[in-house]
């Protein structure tokens, strides 16, 4: 086990009161007294930033391509990442069972450890810090971001391909909604009448149907080749 | 209409740049040039400083209390009460066709309107500037939240309601697992011998069918009783 003081260099931030990064890195199996609650903290410390960091740095981002780029950057696997990076097993502190297990190394284990170190960050003193943390750690992913790759969904990118060669405008229609009002299932076809494509997708929401149809057209033959 | 300077009273803030203001009381039916980016900035302030708040009020509240808890002051029924307080429809920019149907009323519109008003504070000033507005407008509700009402679950509470009556542990047992994998429903039933109580509930999950059979449990007239 690395002392604490090595964890603070690779993230980059020095604690006032070291017991919350002692604290962030005691997984549940270890102690009562663990990281949870400051994993529920940096959990929220997380989305607000990365948010942020998402709303600031494109002005073409709507709402939904906001939250799916946020989802993505915030989700388990990307969390692990960090916590490779920065060694974090070498800091956790887990129960013996885990630990025979490699309990340490588990990706939600060290994800969850990720979080709480924004959260005792966080705690220690205030967002701004936490900010500067976070941003850092996330640099080498915030930099690779492009609107194509993650900004934009299905149906905002095969509508771009298309008009880019000037087919129009794809045609979605709801065949089909089955189930209860608040379970509901919808059919959606998409339809490009000059490229002869006509495919379906099925979601629980229209938006969702069509999208699912919008990616079928993006992965079909005929308009991968329009992309090339 | 009201001029915005009575909203800035109403909220307790003074905008530096007033169009993030006037650009969060734009609904989309108004103009392209609407709140959504502002209210998904502001959600997750709003899930912060909330989180923040309950994570230093009692440190008894364990992470799925937190969430738990948070969740019901975050929902879009706690954001309409608090437009509805500072009357947030008198600023709101909707459409015609939204205006004629009392679109500047609805619960959803107006709660969307609130979290835009949070993260136009926080782009404007930053994090401690928001918290400030959001505390001030949440107080009423912070301040009655009690353990018993929001922070436990039914399991706890109905564990502790019998315990404090030496009734010992209520018993839970999977009667039932159906659907797939990916789609199981559990049946789940809940035992107090002493108090001849035998009852069932579904959910999603065990968890979930746990916490329903529990609170039936709590509804029963033996545990009322208890109770006083």
């Amino acid at each position: 086990m690395l002392p604490l003081s090595e964890l603070e260099n690779r993230i980059g931030y020095k604690f006032k009161n070291e017991s919350l990064l002692k604290r962030a890195m005691t997984h549940r199996s270890f102690s009562s007294e663990n990281n949870e609650r400051l994993e529920f903290l940096g959990d929220s410390v997380l989305n607000c930033v990365i948010g942020n960091a998402l709303f600031l740095k494109d002005k073409h981002f709507d709402e939904g391509s906001l939250s799916r780029v946020r989802s993505n950057l915030v989700k388990q696997s990307a969390l692990a990442e960090i916590a490779e990076r920065i060694g974090i097993s070498e800091f956790l502190r887990v129960g013996e069972g885990e630990l025979h297990t490699g309990g340490n190394r588990r990706p939600s284990t060290i994800a969850d450890a990720v979080e709480a170190i924004f959260g005792a960050v966080f705690t220690d003193s205030g967002f701004e810090s936490a900010q500067t943390v976070i941003i850092r750690l996330y640099e080498p992913m915030l930099s690779k971001l492009t609107p194509d790759t993650l900004g934009k969904d299905p149906k905002t990118r095969l509508q771009e391909v298309l008009q880019g060669h000037h087919y129009g405008l794809p045609v979605y229609e709801v065949l089909e909604v089955r189930g209860l009002p608040h379970d509901q299932e919808f059919l959606v076809s998409v339809s490009v009448p000059k490229l002869d494509i006509n495919l379906q997708g099925v979601g629980r929401s229209r938006r969702q149907a069509e999208q699912e149809a919008a990616q079928k057209a993006l992965d079909s033959e005929a308009v991968k080749k329009l992309k090339g």
